[in-house]
Formats: C-alpha cells, structure tokens, sequence
C-alpha cells in the first residue's frame, strides 16, 4: 500500500469518525429530554439546520431551508448552469430514536464535499435534508420529499396534528412562507437522487458486508382481516361443535408464512392479533388482524395477497367461519435508476467490497424522488438489524467505507457520457 | 292414554310453565336496571329470598337463610329424624345474566315439592338456594356451597370485593352472624345432593333429547403460555431472519385444537392471544396466550396438557423462541354419585326420554357438595347452547320432563334398599 493511499483512508477514517460524532450531536436536538425525537418543524430541527449550516460554512457552501422546511445547500459545478446532483436523506426522527437513521444520509453527503477537498465537478451536489418522511407528527410520511417532485396539495397542507395545528399553520408557525412551497420543486437540471441510508434488516450483516445497492423499493399491501365464528364456553362446548375464529385465524396466520416463505423476496406478516371477547375460557368469537406484504416487484406482491384472500375465505369456508377483509393501503413498487445503480456497483467494487443487490422492504425518500429524476439508494450494514431504537448504531469502518464510495460514485459521474441531465424525466 | 294419566301431564306442564314465569321473575331482582345482576348478599337477593320463601309458605315448608347466605327450606320426612335430600343450585348470577344459569334448579325443587301434593316421603327433602356460585364479586366461586361442606375458612372470610368489603363484612351487613358459619354444615343425616342445571352447551339440542345424567364434573386445567421471539420491522427483515413469536404461537393454536379433535370427550381452548408491540408493520416479540383444557378424567386432561407444553417446546426450539407457561389453575374432576346417578337415569327412561351420559364441562355447586354427600345433576337442553346471556332460554316440555322425572326419582329412592344414610362419606 502506497503513502498515498494509506493518506487517503487514514483521511477517510477520519471523517467517518466525524460523521458518526455528528450524528450523535445531531441526536441531541430533541423535542423529549430522555431521548431523540424530533418531528416535522418542531424548534429542535431549527438547532439541526443551524448546526449543519455551521459545518457547511467553511466549505462555503450556504445552507438555506425552503418552504417546506428542507435544508438545502449547493456546492457549485466546475461551470455555473451545470446539472445538479442531490445527495441527502431526511432530518426527522420516530419517537425513541437512534441516532442514524435518515440523518446519516445527511451527515455523509457533507462528508463528501469534505473529501471532495474543495475539487469541483462538472456538475454541482445538492445536500437535501428533507423535513419529514417518517410521518410521526401529522401521520402522512414524506412531506419534505413530496415538496421537491411537486406533490403538495391544499389536502396535506391541511392535515393537522394531534394538537390541531395544520401542515399549513406548522411552516408559518417556523417562520417559512406556505404560498412559496412551489419553488421548492426541483428544475430540469437534476441529474439524479442519491441517498445513503442504514438497512434497518440483517440482510448486509448476515453476508458479511459493509455497502448494499438498491434495486427497488418494495411495493407493500397493507389489509385487515375479521375472522368471525361464535363465542361460546370454553368447558361446555365440544370440538366439533365450535365456530372457533381464533382456531381459523390460526391456521391462516400459518398459511401466510407459508406463503411467503415459498417466494424469493417476499415478506409477509401478520404482526397484530386482537381476539373477542379474549379470556382464557371462552372461545373466541371474532379475530382481528393486520397483515402486511411486501415485495420488489408488484406482479409478485399482488397475486400473493389475492392468494392469501383466497385462502382466508377457504378456511373460513371449512371452518363454518366468515372472513372479511379491508385493504389499507396498496403501494407499488418503486424501481431505482438502473444507470445509477450501475455506477454504484462499480464504485463498491473499486473500493474492495461486494456490491450485493437487493430490496428495500421500507419505504424511504428517494422513492418519492424516482417519480421526477433518476434515484438511487446505497445501504449501510446495522449491526443487530436495529433501527427506530437509541440501540440503533453503525461500524465506523463501514460509514468509511461508504464515504469512499461516495467519492468514487462522483468521480465515475463526473466521466462522460456519465455526466448527463435527464431532462426527459422532468 | 289413561284419565289419570292426562290429568297428571297437564299438571306438571302447568308446574313447568310456573317455573318459568318464576325464573323470569326472579331475573327482575337485579343490582342493574337494564338487565339481571344479582352477586353475593346484594339486595336484590333478600328480595329473592323472600320471594321464594312467599312460593313455599302455601306447602307448609319455612324458609330461613343460613350464616353464609344460603336460602335453606325442610320439607319434613313421614318420620321424624330421617334423614333428608338436598335439591337445590344458585341463586346468584353473573352480569348481563339469562333467567335460568342456577335458578331453575332452586325454582323446580319447588315444584317438586308442589308436585307431591302434600305426600310424605321417607326422607325429608331441603331445598338449597346458594348465595353464590359464579364467584363475580370475590373473584372467588362456591361460596355458598363451601359453607354446606365446612370449607369456609379466614382466608376466604378476608377476600375483598372491588369497593374492598371482605365477605365477613358483606355478610354482616346482610344482617347474618360470620361466627354462624359452622352451623351451615351439613350434619350425618344428608341422603344426597340432586341438582338440575341448564346445559350450558350444544350437546343434548344436537342429540334431541330434553334431559341428561351428568356423569363427571369435568377436571380444568388453565395456563398461560408466553412465546418471545423478536420484534422486528415486518419490510426489512426477510423471512428466515425472522423470530416471529405470533407465527410460532399460531402453529400451537393449530396444535392444541388438533389435539383436542383426537382425543373424545376433550376439549382445549385457546380464547386469549396478546401480541406485542401488536402493529401491523412489525414482526411480533412476544405473544401471551391462554390456554383451557377439560376432560371428565384427570388421567386423559393431564397427560393432554404435558403433550401441549411439550409441543410448545419443541415449536419454540424449531423457530428459535423461547416460551414457558404458567399453570393457573389445576382442578381435579369430580366424579357423580354412581348409585344416584343410575337412579336418575331410570327415571329418565320412565318418562319416556333416553338418558344420556354426559360430562359437565362447567363447574357447579353438586362438584363442592360431591365432597361430603353423594351428589348428582340432572342437565336441561338448552336452546342454541346460549347461556350467561339475557337470550338464555328452556324449552317448557323440557321443564315438564323435568318435573316429570324429578318427581320419579323421589319416589325410587323412597323405595328399599335407595333410602339409606351414607354416613361413612361424612
């Protein structure tokens, strides 16, 4: 190993060790005293956004923060009227939050600029820390995204919280202009998304590996199942004389693992079961449940869940039973830029990694990015696959390891016939 | 059909239509306006007491309550110092009662009595109304039967209600003397304990038969089985990453009722399931489950709830879980009255019904008694196996059948060798 190269990850350790100091600073801005919760325009995400600036500064690169409460810094292209990339992940928390999630991505898109060491590219680098995309305070995710592709309407600006204050009154009340959230929207000179974000999932850990390249964003079907046979008691009422919805909903919670165990990919879970009336010595009258499915592709996902209707109703069919089911929510499957997934693979690869592909089972920001430019999503390895949790934690090697990445992703970009804006997308 | 024979019919069908406008209106002394409610020396059981002591004043027979609350009525033998017959049941009730759960069996010892015409037997006959047998207000059944056979002790006496008065209090301001409590045991002189009971089940409509001779209380088992696994997000983490403690609970569901199916006169129920955190969106950690299994011999239900905690295990291990359960509850079966259980079996014939054999799979007051006296009951039909319940219901033929068949039974066992004093059980 040349003096060169054991300068530059001597370098790069160093800013991963930041970066992950960072985190933890900006970990303290909280709206809960015993730990990190930090929701959609509330006065600690002001103290994350003049943090930030203040790294920001001697890089100069200005940070402002749109009407939607994003921050937004543009280090500049080599010529002025380049294309842009956007680099980023969003500044809001879950309640009980752990340090990384969104933030990292945040955090490390200043890093580059930092190992950038003041080089410019052909094109400029957006940093974006989107204001919202959990979704806690108004019970809607991606607001902060939803304001860069277009997509805020008079119906999400009215949405209201808890306490009753609406989208709307949320910005006025931080001090931005509503009526300007439409120049918050992205031009025609973006030339992708890319966004760094821990896997919250075992899958990086489980193969031993740092980086992962997202293929897709995973569609998800969300549906309540009510089993509903006859509560009776427990004692008096022989085996085959039972309408025993508990006894079905059973069989089915089985079936659903089947299921998905059988299909590449797929997810399947019924994660919440609410039986009536609920004590030990009655039988169960009616079941409740949530189930959740999930895949890459959406002519996979889509068939399970008719598959898994189908064999609701069979069983409650066998079973003297009725079954009804509600879907909540039906979302398709979000591809990344092919292109750019592309380039990611072969910068892992350049800094000694495998570039393992795979699907985001959580939805994520750069989802709602890929509706108006190209977008692509790097994984960072977490450790115990825990995330949304104070636990939740990162290996400094493998936030160096991304950093490297990073810097090898812009390089590639800034080659011919790289360097392109998509402006067809627009 | 002989004169006679027509005349006696249309008597007891009038006796059987009594009883049933007399449950309905004891069902109107209630703690609650909208619906029945009568727990242990509430008020509206002093109106009860009186009711019923107005049916029995017209036959003669003085009514008194006992020092645990008991109704108690001698019907006097032919002969003095003979020894006598205890019919009786509850006269309390759970919320939301029917009319008929205990009271019809204190109602139709009345009518039996009316039934007799004045007639003399070689046994006197006491009427039972106990104070209570649901155990609602202690938490704690068979009060009322537990002072007949001398098992009330301080620990009972102590027990508190939701306001916090103990029973000794309860009973004191009933206007009763704790201290009394031993003079409601039974003496030497006792023949036996007959008790009629709604079915509380499906068995006997299914079967079409108006009556059936309860062989065995059935043993209970009750216990609480928790399954841990990991909570985890329902996107992130694929299918074999997973420690899904909902999905191994439901495949034990699947196995306790599987069970059950192969082993005749079982029954096991799983009625209660909890699943944490319980949100569609994330793979449960853990799930509480309540499990209740009953059988009329002790030597099918506990090798049954050992496969259980077995199978429990061995689906825990295969997946990776932990689960350990908590007995709650582990009550013997208590086998009837042989000798007064082919008495009434008999008489069931007599009338023209086919006598079934049947277990109880609900505890009653005969289960308590069986400890001291030779006790047997005498199940109704009841309609659609509703019961704890305003919608519970008898058929009147069956009350007249009843009657019918109470009524051949006290005159079997006036008969040598049925009349004797089984004086090695006291």
């Amino acid at each position: 190993m040349g003096q060169d190269r054991v300068q530059t990850t001597s370098r790069i350790l160093s800013l991963a060790k930041q970066s992950i100091a960072r985190c933890k600073k900006l970990a303290s801005f909280s709206e809960d005293a015993g730990g990190t919760r930090r929701t959609f325009l509330s006065e600690p995400m002001r103290d994350c956004h003049r943090e930030i600036a203040e790294w920001l500064r001697p890089l100069g690169v200005p940070a402002q923060v749109d009407a939607a409460g994003n921050l937004r810094a543009l280090y500049p292209a080599a010529k002025p009227a380049s294309s842009r990339l956007l680099v980023g992940s969003h500044l809001d928390t879950v309640a009980n939050a752990g340090a990384y999630d969104g933030i990292l991505g945040v955090v490390l898109a200043a890093a580059l600029l930092q190992g950038l060491d003041g080089r410019k590219l052909p094109y400029g680098i957006e940093i974006v820390g989107f204001s919202e995309e959990e979704g806690v305070r108004f019970g809607t995710p991606f607001i902060g995204s939803r304001a860069l592709v277009g997509t805020v309407d008079e119906e999400l600006l009215a949405r209201t919280d808890s306490g009753g204050v609406s989208v709307r009154r949320a910005i006025e009340d931080f001090g931005l202009n509503p009526a300007e959230i439409g120049r918050a929207a992205l031009n025609n000179d973006v030339l992708g998304y890319l966004e760094f974000h821990i896997e919250q999932g075992p899958v990086l850990e489980k193969q031993g590996l740092p980086l992962g390249v997202v293929d897709a964003i995973a569609g998800q079907s969300r549906l309540e199942f009510v089993f509903t046979g006859r509560a009776n008691h427990a004692g008096t009422t022989p085996m085959d004389h039972r309408y025993d919805a508990l006894a079905g909903a059973a069989e089915w919670i089985s079936a659903v693992e089947s299921l998905a165990r059988g299909v590449p990919g797929l997810v399947a879970t019924v994660g919440m079961v609410e039986a009536k009336p609920g004590v030990a010595n009655v039988i169960a009258g009616e079941v409740r449940l949530g189930l959740d499915v999930r895949h890459g592709a959406n002519d996979v996902r889509i068939p399970a869940v008719e598959d898994l209707i189908h064999q609701a109703d069979e069983i409650a069919q066998k079973r003297r039973l009725t079954v009804r089911c509600d879907t909540k929510l039906n979302q398709k499957a979000v591809a990344m830029d092919p292109f750019l997934s592309r380039q990611i693979e072969e910068a892992i690869q350049t800094v000694g990694c495998k570039p393992h592909r795979m699907v985001s089972g959580a939805g994520h920001d750069a989802m709602i990015l890929a509706e108006r430019v190209p977008a692509a999503m790097i994984f960072l390895r977490t450790p115990g696959a825990i995330s949304h949790d104070p636990a939740e934690s990162v290996w400094v090697e493998d936030v160096a390891k991304a950093i490297e990445c990073g810097l090898q992703l812009l390089d590639r970009l800034a080659l011919p016939p790289a360097i392109q804006t998509r402006t067809d997308r627009a």
